[in-house]
């Protein structure tokens, strides 16, 4: 059920995800699904995720400006694959108004990819690499999120030479002084 | 037509905003709202930043911490709004399988905001307060794009400390180096 799901997803979008169309093409019954899943959007991202979890692998070399900028630009392939950047799209969209999907999302997958980069800032600032007086939590903001930000809302360009300006970005700061 | 739609997107959701009620709303006939706007979602969009221009205020002291602290508080009241915040972030939802709204977003809100805030760094630069060797339209995703990231991806809170302390981590950077 999860393979025909994140089949559907990824050859024609978060719409074709339905209870119906999963049943069919699982050979299930769409009773089974409603069992296990509280909508078609929250079984579209587990079924995304549950194939993803390699992605969530993060160099910590020990240089954090590299561990970042070699993380940042394997998530902006990913994000910006015409399969799996428009799946994406897909799911943080439609979670707006499913809160199923919402849940289904943060639980397996944006929560804990919160949790490790902050692992490995935490370990960053523990060398010496980080200040230890900012919130290591708005980094990810400031990295991941400035990426969804020209996925989700596409008015400037988005590959891998921005993630590498970014990183530095975020590292060096924007003030003079 | 574009105050009922705003309303409607307002009190009920992205998902109540169709040519059917809005023209009911409105007293009009769908064949012309299907004259005048290529999709209800376009309809949304144009509608909601029709009555929210003032938001696209920014204060231009010469302090750029200042100014972006006050700018982005405003901007995180706005978004966490319950009104509000929910209509963008179903407009942004809904965007992402809907290439009018998509457009219609970025024509109506985000691409001139984007271009007023490039205009505000430029001038920051040229006053020494920003550095000259950075890309100053990544600063626009470090910021608002990170704003956006925990309204649309709520794994962490958002509140106007948060707008504080995100303004501080961009210009100061999260290196000690």
């Amino acid at each position: 059920m999860l393979r025909a799901a994140a089949a559907l997803l990824l050859n024609e979008g978060i719409k074709a995800v339905t209870f119906d169309r999963v049943a069919k093409a699982a050979g299930s019954s769409k009773m089974t699904l409603y069992k296990w899943w509280p909508s078609a959007g929250a079984l579209a991202a587990e079924a995304f995720f549950a194939h993803s979890e390699h992605q969530l692998e993060f160099p910590d070399t020990g240089d954090i400006r590299a561990d970042l900028t070699s993380q940042l630009r394997a998530f902006v392939r990913l994000i910006t694959h015409a399969d799996t950047g428009t799946a994406i799209a897909g799911l943080i969209g439609v979670a707006q108004t499913d809160p199923e999907l919402s849940a289904a999302f943060s639980q397996h997958y944006s929560a804990p990819r919160r949790a490790l980069a902050l692992t490995v800032f935490e370990r960053a600032r523990d060398r010496g690499q980080l200040r230890g007086d900012i919130d290591l939590g708005i980094l990810v903001d400031q990295l991941w999120g400035a990426c969804y930000n020209r996925l989700l809302i596409p008015d400037a360009p988005l590959n891998e030479d921005y993630a590498i300006a970014l990183v530095n970005n975020v590292l060096d700061g924007a003030s003079t002084t």
